[in-house]
């Protein structure tokens, strides 16, 4: 660690009462960017509004010839595969829905100072690649191993610390076939985009948007566990500061509604006309199968389960539907998803420093006009 | 316009003194993105780097089968063309570097609370499709006509007012070859993304991007002045709320930065070595071809002019480069872009009302470490 880094790479810290989103956060927020919340109606979301979040700057990667992934440390056989071995290997396709772990993190009191999402910070892609377990396999896992680090192109310094990214799964979570985790190389039947990590990345089903590596060339399998910046000290969920914290893993549960009707512009509150408003929307879950989704128009006073599409994709969203009777006024909706091991959405918000894996439920104002008319220019 | 209209969308304003960032600002912030600039590496910027500015919701347009372009009002034949009827026309190709008007308005004191661009809000692509000026002699024009009013599919309120998004051209401008209007259906030789107007846009090479209507499904002829919402109440630069104002038209000379090094990830602050850094970057003007950028390495007190690629698309940037000898201690860079006519980035901050077309020159900092080591995990 640089003693001049720390110049320009500060800790942690939370927001003042009352403090705005300062000029660093919102240097993030125009870079990084959510899904626009009307894309949940695309079960695959497009490229382009899937969420991004790059820690550090996208590499630049024209052309993927000569990348190469290399295998090492506890093996047998060190390997080192080129992006044509890759493609040789019989190819699997995932739908996952992935969320960044610090969605949500811009409502919580106090805000911790980071990247500052408010609840879009999600997409659904169908991934392409060789599942990891296949190349562990081929590289021999020696006895005592207990981690496997992947390391990233992406290059930068983060609260003092100068390093490439890098995080790591338990071997048994590597190797395992529930998740089937992949080394993927295509989003949606097309080459990643430069910035989902081209041309290679992880994808861990399930987990938080932390796990899934991009831009990955070296896996290392160790006989020690981990303890690199983004495993020991970010991404773990603490109250006080000195804490070694829980780590972040599986995503908690959340819905999110369409929003109807349409916006204002700046405020973004969403107005709709009096009559039948079809609600429809998203929920998802990296613990166990969503079993429920439950909606409220009225703030809580009363609630009705939705309509849930079957879906066959364990990994991806599951889409929920309400038809709601819109009176003239104010109204709040919120849903709520409920998973098979009975995790659900918390009504009131829990809060740790990171701003981690918070599941709050969403609470969307519309305002119902009285008029009945067409829409007018 | 509607009383009940106004609680949700109310005038527009300025930030007071120290104010950071609202909820509402930053609620459009996660949701449209600007070009994370290392991405100005790239001649064409792939689609989901390219800045996105949508005012209201992007509309779902999953299959464009059933899309129709109208042109009426005040002309000979009143037409509507299918997809299929559009493609048919020779296509034109133009290269295009667009970039929003309201670029670095969060960097105004006082701040116009809008969506709030720090300096990245721009991007070059490669949009395909018709020519208006072809499309505006088959409906044959009118004698007295003198606006082409273009209506998007986005619906939505604004300061009070609902409206369908809709921008005039003088016809003038509108039947032009210098520069020549586009009513594109693809970008970087693929149908448009949702964001950026699936399945019909406008491109007006030189202007900014409010210009460019997308989901563009209405052109009308006018014989006189168009007065709707976004021509004569947003994007006109004022000092004072009352003034009637300039309209907002072409894009004034810009140049920015590739950042060298690597960054902090929450400050965003850059970071190099000691030694031959190579600064490269993209200038571009919609009043005229680029001529010169000049750079700064020690905040002004000496200037020095940068290789210009020479480039053959007089709408798209212009790559610029110069070998800069880092010595370790801070440093600010910055460019500045001239054009042809003369227009220039100014060095300190001119500002409007609605901070639109400002171009003051980016600062960027950069630490030079004292070790010339290579760089650690």
């Amino acid at each position: 660690m640089s003693r001049e880094l720390e110049d320009v790479s500060t800790p942690a810290r939370l927001a003042q009462a009352g403090e705005g989103i300062g000029r660093d956060e919102l240097a993030l927020a125009t870079r990084n960017h959510g899904l626009p919340l009307e894309a949940l109606r695309y079960d695959v979301t497009p490229p382009g509004l899937h969420y991004v979040l790059t820690h550090y700057d996208i590499p630049y990667v024209p052309e993927d010839t000569s990348w190469a992934l290399t295998m090492g440390g506890h093996v047998h056989r060190p390997l080192r595969w080129g992006m044509d071995d890759l493609r040789a290997f019989p190819a699997v396709t995932t739908r996952v829905t992935m969320e960044c772990a610090g969605n949500g993190r811009a409502r919580l009191e106090p805000r911790p100072v980071s990247q500052p999402w408010l609840v879009e910070a999600v997409g659904t892609a169908d991934w392409t690649g060789v599942p990891l377990r296949v190349l562990l396999a081929e590289a021999g896992i020696e006895d005592g191993a207990v981690d496997v680090v992947f390391t990233g192109a992406d290059h930068g310094v983060e609260r003092g610390v100068e390093q490439d990214y890098q995080r790591a799964l338990p071997l048994g979570v590597a190797a395992g076939e529930e998740p089937e985790i992949l080394v993927a190389y295509a989003m949606n039947g097309a080459p990643l985009p430069p910035q989902h990590g081209r041309p290679l990345r992880l994808i861990v089903p399930g987990w938080y948007g932390m796990a899934h590596v991009k831009w990955l060339h070296e896996i290392t399998v160790t006989a020690t566990p981990f303890t690199g910046f983004q495993q020991a000290v970010a991404y773990r969920i603490r109250q006080e500061p000195e804490e070694a914290g829980e780590p972040v893993t599986a995503i908690a549960p959340r819905a999110l509604v369409i929003p109807p009707g349409f916006p204002d512009f700046m405020s973004r509150a969403r107005v709709v006309r009096p009559g039948p408003v079809s609600l429809e929307g998203r929920a998802w879950s990296g613990t166990a199968p969503v079993e429920s989704v439950e909606i409220t128009t009225d703030d809580g006073r009363t609630r009705h389960e939705t309509d849930l599409d079957g879906t066959t994709h364990r990994w991806g969203w599951t889409r929920w539907r309400f038809e709601w009777t819109a009176e003239p006024g104010e109204h709040h909706l919120s849903a709520r998803a409920t998973d098979a091991d009975g995790n659900t959405q918390p009504l009131s918000q829990p809060w740790n420093r990171g701003g981690f894996a918070n599941n709050l439920v969403q609470r969307i104002p519309v305002l119902c006009l009285t008029s009945d008319g067409t829409p007018h220019r």
